[in-house]
């Protein structure tokens, strides 16, 4: 029996042993052992008590839980525990700067690699050992706009339940299939299998993705290889794919960054798969 | 005379005259002031010695110095004032977390608004109000790649000179002329002033970008307006366009983030202006 068990109900400080633990999810060696994850402020507790299956625990100050009082009923309704927390105990849950009064503990939602390139999937977003959260997140989030399937992080990616991967994923990870762990060559391997045709986003390509539409490569399956956002992808991972090709840059930049990459692929991959073939011939 | 030129030569640590003077460019009014900005790091000295009507000083530790020897040449070649500064004092100048022993002291590079507009630009981004300096930055970069000729932010957004846009533009500050200070109102009539076509990005717009495409209003000059992160574009903003698109969200995204939004429409524009009629039609 821990001490909080035998705590009385009320609200809880910084140090009780329930805030103590749930603070810990902010590492990702916690959140892997427990299968658990921090979700921060009301859009993102708006998105989890739409997952009952996921949402575990919501931490809560007085004055937010008089501020969102559907999505605290929702949270309960839903099976998960509300907590009552004062200020401090809340701010040392929080991972930004001004904290908006509510943190949910949720289940992690990655699937394995098969599970996320089931069903014939039209559009995946592969990142290869991208490091920033932001970016991930950010990834993410336009792969759920893009109408993608799936995204799959390799082994050696940022967790995407990190918390700045969560915020900047703006709820689409609880959207889509997302799959770590695995390695490029097993992730490009259940892409292939599913059906889907590889090409990797590389500013060095011969091709560019106005050449690759007009080709008609746009309108396969696609699975899209985006590349670490320092290094791009190495010779390895380009090999891997059907065709390489890069994003046009057509004034004096000298590339542009991942998530806008990623947006201007996929959606191109979007638009090519979903026009109407009688006007666009 | 101040201190500073009576010192001898020599390694300025971060309390000298001039080390503070720099200092004081983190901050919006004393670039205002002083019509000078910091560019942080190797990359940004590289493109800021490209530029030598705009580079004025560089603050290098000697680590530095000798790691970007050819940088330093081509700063000094350019008239610029070369200082060797200890590490504190560079640390005092830099704004990320792990410096690289480099800060250049430049010009702003922004122009009036006619200028920016002047020329039968083809494509220019106009951001209204948008606060968060990374995204401020990211944009300006799309727009470069995208090959578009002009930058504008109203008044009421962000300095385009604060270090975390010159960073994150990645150098494309110094590409593509950037005006700023100008009233909405008065920035869509030099757009269309300049010929340009005013479509505003808006996902709430009844058209989407790919009908605008079919309805071939993408193929002619335009200026792109893109509003604010969190309030997007407000509605007496939209009624000044000619057309009011959305980016499709085709999956459960409520919607894209600002940059990615505007890395969309800045290459759909782009595409459509560059696409060969016999191809496409």
């Amino acid at each position: 029996v821990t001490p909080d068990r035998l705590a009385p109900a009320g609200v809880l400080g910084p140090r009780s042993a329930r805030v103590r633990r749930a603070r810990r999810l902010t590492g990702r060696s916690a959140r892997e052992e427990s299968g658990l994850f921090l979700v921060e402020g009301p859009q993102g507790l708006r998105e989890a008590v739409r997952r009952p299956d996921l949402i575990e625990e919501v931490y809560v100050t007085a004055v937010a839980a008089n501020r969102y009082p559907g999505l605290v009923a929702e949270a309960v309704a839903g099976g998960a525990d509300v907590v009552a927390v004062d200020d401090d105990a809340l701010v040392s849950l929080a991972e930004t700067v001004t904290p908006q009064g509510v943190v949910a503990v949720c289940r992690t939602v990655t699937v394995p690699l098969l599970v996320a390139v089931a069903g014939a999937p039209r559009l995946v977003a592969l990142l290869v050992e991208v490091q920033n959260p932001g970016n991930a997140g950010t990834v993410i989030r336009c792969a759920d706009a893009s109408g993608a399937d799936a995204v799959i992080l390799t082994a050696g990616s940022v967790d995407p339940h990190n918390g700045k991967a969560v915020r900047a994923s703006a709820g689409s990870l609880f959207h889509l299939p997302v799959a770590t762990g695995a390695g490029l060559q097993e992730a490009v391997r259940a892409c292939r299998g599913a059906g889907l045709t590889v090409l990797a986003a590389d500013r060095h390509a011969d091709l560019d993705l106005d050449d690759a539409e007009r080709a008609r490569l746009l309108d396969a399956p696609t699975a899209w290889l985006f590349g670490n956002e320092a290094h791009g992808l190495a010779p390895a991972a380009t090999a891997l794919a059907d065709h390489t090709v890069r994003v046009p840059v057509y004034g004096a930049a000298e590339s542009l960054n991942l998530a806008a990459a990623a947006a201007v692929c996929l959606y191109a991959s979007a638009r090519c798969q979903r026009r109407d073939p009688a006007v666009s011939s």
